[in-house]
């Protein structure tokens, strides 16, 4: 019995197929030939390309057009010259060898996005090792893949799953993942959790002890795997089995469910999404609305930033699809992600810098745009806007002044907008939780961003391997900031969601029903079981 | 008229001497020659070791050996392995030309070494540029100092004061300061508050604008130069001169007062202090008492940590000679600057990263050696200690703990120490002011940290250029959490002191003693306008 991290719920028992990792051993030897050894990545990289035409082809017919992009956007960094263009100035200006240079290169985009507070660009950060592994893997002379699964029935055992092999997993036979490394937040678990098929990750060394063939159970819940089982045990998970599975079943009633608590009061359980064709899984599990729609995806991997017309279809899109409300944040971005269009100064803690309303602020000419495509989009739904990073009343006053600026235009324009849009701010920055009674004077709801406000209210970066332990959504000041944010609203009538980690938490959300909060939102797959909980809440 | 910042109170007018200031152009050309350009770089470092010697020796004579050990300092940079001889690496590794090369390894150095919140850092800081800036000199064929300063009564007008500038001024003859750049914490600001002589900076173009001999008024209140005034304007200066030599003769008057409220209650006023010696400057101007003894001092510029005898000389003399209550704080380093023998993880943001009490309770063979020290010099007076980055009682409880393993080695050793030493806690994460009512049922006493719980707070770098104007003490959130943290120790009957800025900033005093504060602790310099500000309040 291992233990690991549980990263996607359920129970599996099956065969393993061990998917081999071959470590390969990155030298910091430097070379003589540096014409040679830049060839010698453009080989690797040619082959990579062709390796990835295929897996494109593949998944266009498997899992179609949309999954298939995320190929298209491989075989596009094989060209990006901020990506391949600078491992082989690594090559040309530091003599490195080309294994080391594609290693170089690649940390420094992987850090940039990994410390995003986002999984849409913990995703691209995955994407990027992918396609770095595989070059790599080229230079080796161990490229190509091979993921010939061919029983049903099948429990994959890898070092690591990457984007690419995951489109090669043949699903209709692979009924759970177990990996070595990873977190909750790490590309297998939030594929696993897409899929809907058990995982378990940072198992540290399953690959040691499991041979394909083996026998094995996955326990999804407690982060457990049990390779070659007794009979006992096979008895007994698979009673937990089907006992998770017939409960699952029971969940599903809930999808056209009101929830509202023992005593009557009316809670909505509503999605994040960071796509416009996430609101799908929002709708297909019950949500009341979307609670987050993080719009950073519109502005990367570009040249230059989103249009007016661009940012307006994609929100008409959420807007008309979901049919109910959604909150809409505006960019959220900051200094430890540079876009080519938006230069950003370089600091020391990025996380207490430049980001967010305070670049949106200095920055109109960009804001201006995203303003006046929210105003557009407005009249296809119950739209509401809410501004990240707010730490005073000031901030909040000035986005609102701008909003009636691209209002006036608009109307001088002759474009449409809806005036019953609510204006609201996310709360994740600690003076705006100590100061929400008088904040809530001004806007029309706050939306509890609790990933950030528990950082800032513990000072520990919870990307930071040494004080991550510190991260703790149940400490009790934490605790406090979030009823005092509560209190502060409803003592003006407004109402109070909450978009972080924590709304989800099912250990976290019978506190957070006691202390009146309106509106929960989380990932769609974690919104039937919220719904269950808060409907056996006083 | 001219306006800049202003960095140390007071008025002058008296005729301008313009150091000259030459700009030294730095190209990113290459070199082919490697080992030519390395001798270049040894050929101005022994040029400049010259020059620092004479300096030093002059200082020696002038200041007294304590002022010129700076120089030696400055000395030893020259022969310091990471310093200079990380130049010589970036000239052979990257053929960079080897002004460049002392340029980056410049950059990085003072890059680390100002961030930190401390003015003995930023202090150093300043010395690695005044080394940088004469090697540099000295590779420019512009070495070597000139400052023949004749006439009474001289305002020195400069585009910046390095620390070896400021030695080789005359002192019977300078009475103020003007400079181009620079800020309230930069070296040149810092030595005119020492020197007690009136400094405006961030002046931006004054270079340009005085001449040697023109007449200048310097007002150190509001940040004012004028430079050739009209003879109503130097009645209207000389008047303000005199009201203001007036009122500082007066406040001398205080310096044996007791300092307490109309409605009669008892305030401390006390200093902080970097350095043992510092303790002089607290007496003399009255302080109450230490309110905040950093001890990073101890750590820095050294290949070793310090002992356990080092340190024990350092607090007994301290609380020998202050013969009043001395807080001690234990080692408040982290993540952003590393020391020879204490590597450190790199971290995205230091700032809410491994650091002060995170780092001493996971380096405990460092931690211990530092407690062992504090108790055995507590029987040497009254001692309080007080531990930073607090976010939770568990690090108190953990802190506390190795405390006793301390005292139980202590004991069995047969050393002595005392058991009256008050033990308490920084308030500076926003954590822990949220929570301080039940903190406080656990400590002996609050001392609250208000640099960086403002900076947590409201999620802001101060000392990042594009966000520093949200740095405001007197937000409401902060107002609010300072008050909430004397309320909620009071209620326990614990005392409260303040070691942050904001303590002796004569705006925040009537707030702060409204709350309640029980004691203020500031740079000597700033104890009897303190004083005299809580004199006046109900």
């Amino acid at each position: 019995m291992i233990k690991g991290i549980a990263a996607s719920k359920g129970y599996a028992i099956g065969q393993v197929f061990l998917q081999k990792h071959e470590e390969i051993i990155i030298t910091d030897e430097k070379v003589s030939d540096v014409s040679a050894e830049k060839e010698r990545l453009q080989v690797s990289l040619d082959a990579s390309r062709e390796q990835l035409e295929k897996i494109k082809a593949k998944a266009m017919v498997e899992m179609g057009a949309e999954k298939a992009e995320v190929f298209e956007a491989h075989i596009t960094l094989l060209d990006d010259p901020e990506f391949t263009g600078a491992m082989a100035m690594e090559i040309e200006n530091n003599s490195l060898n080309a294994m080391k240079a594609v290693e170089t290169v690649t940390n420094t985009f992987v850090s940039i996005f990994e410390s995003m507070d986002d999984a849409y660009m913990r995703e691209r950060a995955a994407d990027i090792k992918d396609v770095s592994k595989r070059i790599i893997a080229n230079l080796a002379g161990k490229g190509g893949d091979a993921f010939a699964i061919t029983e049903n029935n099948t429990i994959v055992v890898a070092h690591d799953l990457t984007p690419s092999d995951t489109a090669q997993l043949d699903r209709s036979k692979v009924v759970a993942f177990l990996t070595n490394i990873g977190g909750r937040t790490s590309h297998s678990a939030i594929m696993a959790r897409t899929l809907e098929i058990p995982a378990v990750v940072g198992l540290k060394d399953i690959t040691e002890v499991a041979k394909t063939g083996d026998m094995v159970i996955v326990d999804g819940i407690e982060g457990i795997a049990i390779v070659n089982p007794d009979e006992a045990t096979i008895k007994e998970y698979t009673a937990k089995k089907e006992k998770f599975e017939a409960e699952q079943e029971e969940l599903k009633k809930l999808i056209n469910v009101k929830t509202t608590t023992k005593s009557g009061k009316r809670i909505e359980v509503c999605g994040n999404i960071g796509k416009p064709e996430d609101v799908k899984a929002v709708i297909e599990n019950g949500g009341d609305g979307v609670g987050l729609f993080r719009t950073e995806f519109l502005y990367m991997d570009r040249d230059n930033a989103p249009t007016e017309d661009e940012q307006f279809e994609s929100y008409k899109y959420v807007l008309e699809n979901m049919k109910k409300q959604v909150v809409i944040r505006t960019l959220d971005i900051g200094g430890d992600k540079t876009l080519p269009y938006l230069p950003l100064p370089h600091e020391m803690n990025p996380f207490l810098g430049y980001r967010a309303i305070r670049l949106c602020l200095d920055r109109t000419e960009i804001f201006k745009v995203q303003l006046r495509a929210l105003l557009r989009a407005s009249v296809y739904g119950k739209l509401a806007v809410m501004f990240p990073m707010i730490s005073g009343l000031e901030e909040f006053q000035a986005a609102k002044e701008l909003v009636e600026e691209c209002k006036a235009e608009l109307k001088a324009e002759g474009k449409e907008y809806s005036e019953d849009i609510q204006w609201g701010i996310m709360v994740e920055i600690p003076a705006a939780a100590v100061y929400a009674d008088e904040l809530a004077k001004h806007v029309d709801f706050f939306s509890i961003g609790t990933n950030d406000l528990i950082q800032y209210t513990l000072a520990a970066d919870r990307m930071s391997e040494k004080v991550s332990y510190l991260y703790n959504p149940m400490h009790p000041a934490v605790l406090r900031l979030v009823k005092m944010t509560i209190d502060g609203a409803h003592k003006h009538g407004k109402w109070v969601g909450m978009c972080g980690e924590m709304a989800g938490d099912e250990a976290a959300i019978p506190t957070l029903v006691e202390y009146g909060l309106d509106e929960f939102s989380m990932s769609a797959s974690s919104i039937l079981t919220a719904k269950k909980i808060i409907l056996e809440q006083e």
